[in-house]
């Protein structure tokens, strides 16, 4: 029973021949019909679990399970280790996703998730961004200029007509390598003091390594009233981005709930202050449109929707396509009752051995 | 960055390679060593957690993680699906199984466990069946004959001098068809009743896909007062293969105690009536010596550290003998602040549709 595998190879093949501005429009496109049609009587997502730790290095290895009840289930595994670009030329964040038939336990594919993460990633702040933001905004600011900043924009400028992107990292050659490297995404970047930044923006992204204890990563001393804030960074306990004074100021609308409580900014609000999941105010857009004329803050702490969306998309496309590695990585026995007959004829050596 | 990636046709070489028995006493060593060296300072296994569905079919999908501190951790994607052979032709068990570096995330491996599911559930009994099982035991019984029978008695079987085997299953068909599966293992077996099985054996290994609130699988009517019972199929919460009497007159060690306590036969115990678990009965030897006279259950839940050990010797003997595929898997980019960057050069079609 084949499996089929997504390399590096085969994820640049479908970049290449889509583009990157047509995969984002699809990825958004369906992660909104995928949010519309979500309900909790179909999918189950268990709030994510994993290893959290210090030593080598602090970092965290989670997994995070989707289950499309009676049909498949879908886990991302995903290791956030922030020191990997400065010691390992690495990402943050490196990642695989497999999908299994929920009939069988087959495994159905393999892929990675690096990218997709950081694309899916974007394509949520652009749905919550299109929900919560001022229509016309014209300015948008980046918190934190790495990776996950450059998908950020690139999902956000599919929405908005931006004029200019102020950009802000406590690494200054980070913000100097954005230019290049959003550079198709063609708009204008200004490196901007961090209290002009948040003053002038329309749209702000937080996407910070932010260390545990050291958040907020700015103050919301002066800001536009319908300032929209999607907060992507906080994954782990203890680690936040956005000043609890601008919390309490807006509605907060995390992506999953309890998951916000424990790792997202919600882990600084009360239970009453925390507002309607994303997936809510999508599926309810006109009881929720006063929201683009206050502060919102999307605290995004990445949810397995998300991740199944992006996988099937590249499915989809590599089937299309024709690309992948199909494996038969299972042994399955002819005989399902005999666990070696998978291996065929009886080896040789051990007929010699037998136990005595 | 490479992963190597072990499928069905590598697991067969080293099979074939090597030879069952020499296989499966490797394990035994590898396993018997990691458990003496086991601690918890070393060492953390989350209990496995999965979905638990009723439709479209019974079954389960679990992961099943563990974290050397430091080095690496090791997650089993473990499906469970007991209509697989009547409904599938396919094993009841499917299992893949991944290796990740803790200092980066990095995918190092990913490999076949359906097989080594079957072969570490085996040498886990006869760890345990060492320890607890009278040495000279000759008489080995089994309820339920199918996939993870075969595996019992071959680990058993390497460990104990066995006369014969006495076989009982619920489907007359299944014991009709262990003799041919068990053939390579060159031990006389003997479909038996119920009741004179469990009378007659030193020994009783249970494995059965026993429905949920159906069992126990056995009465324990008469029985050697050295019995001991190794039960292997207990792995869903309701469903039980031991009679609480007979648990109730034993010494119960289980794998996984907190494990066992949801999933295991120590659902029907309370909390003083369970013994150490299997690893700290290894770890002391001396202490536990008695446990030879007297009757003993092994509740084998399944425990993350026997698979970790499987795939560990199925990785080392893959590169032994130059086995594997090797696949860039990661989308690693050369610029770890650039989610595009492993794309190459701008592909054409985004340049043209830049956003408006």
């Amino acid at each position: 029973m084949k499996s089929i595998i997504l390399a590096v190879d085969d994820i640049r093949a479908i970049v290449k021949r889509v583009g990157r501005n047509a995969l984002m429009d699809e990825l958004i496109l369906r992660m909104t019909r995928a949010f519309e049609d979500y309900s909790t009587e179909k999918i189950k997502i268990p709030m994510r679990d994993g290893f959290q730790y210090t030593h080598p290095v602090l970092g965290l290895l989670e997994w995070m399970p989707i289950m499309e009840i009676g049909q498949k289930s879908t886990i991302k595994i995903v290791g956030y280790h922030p020191h990997n670009p400065n010691r390992h030329q690495l990402p943050t964040i490196i990642s695989t996703i497999s999908a299994f038939d929920a009939s069988t336990g087959h495994l159905i594919g393999l892929a990675d998730a690096t990218f997709t993460t950081a694309l899916r990633t974007g394509a949520a702040s652009a749905l919550a961004s299109r929900l919560m933001a001022k229509p016309d905004s014209k300015t948008l600011g980046l918190i934190g200029c790495g990776a996950q900043a450059v998908t950020q924009l690139h999902a956000l400028s599919r929405i908005f007509d931006f004029d200019r992107v102020l950009l802000h990292d406590s690494d200054f050659s980070v913000v100097q390598s954005f230019k290049e490297r959003a550079a198709f995404i063609g708009i204008e970047t200004q490196p901007t003091q961090l209290d002009e930044l948040v003053k002038q923006s329309d749209i702000v992204c937080t996407a910070t390594s932010v260390e545990i204890g050291e958040g907020p990563v700015f103050d919301a001393k002066e800001y536009n009233p319908w300032l929209h804030v999607n907060a992507v960074g906080a994954d782990f306990p203890g680690k936040v981005e956005v000043p609890e004074d601008f919390l309490k100021a807006s509605y907060v609308s995390p992506d999953y709930r309890e998951q916000a409580i424990k790792e997202g900014e919600c882990q600084q609000l009360e239970d009453a202050e925390i507002g309607a999941e994303l997936v809510e105010i999508l599926q309810n857009p006109d009881e929720f449109k006063h929201l683009k004329d206050q502060p919102t803050v999307f605290d995004s702490t990445g949810w397995a929707l998300e991740d199944q969306v992006a996988l099937e998309m590249l499915l989809d496309m590599a089937k299309d396509f024709g690309l992948g590695t199909e494996l038969d990585l299972e042994s399955i026995s002819d005989d399902p009752h005999n666990p070696y007959s998978f291996v065929g004829d009886e080896e040789s050596v051990s007929k010699n051995q037998k136990a005595s």
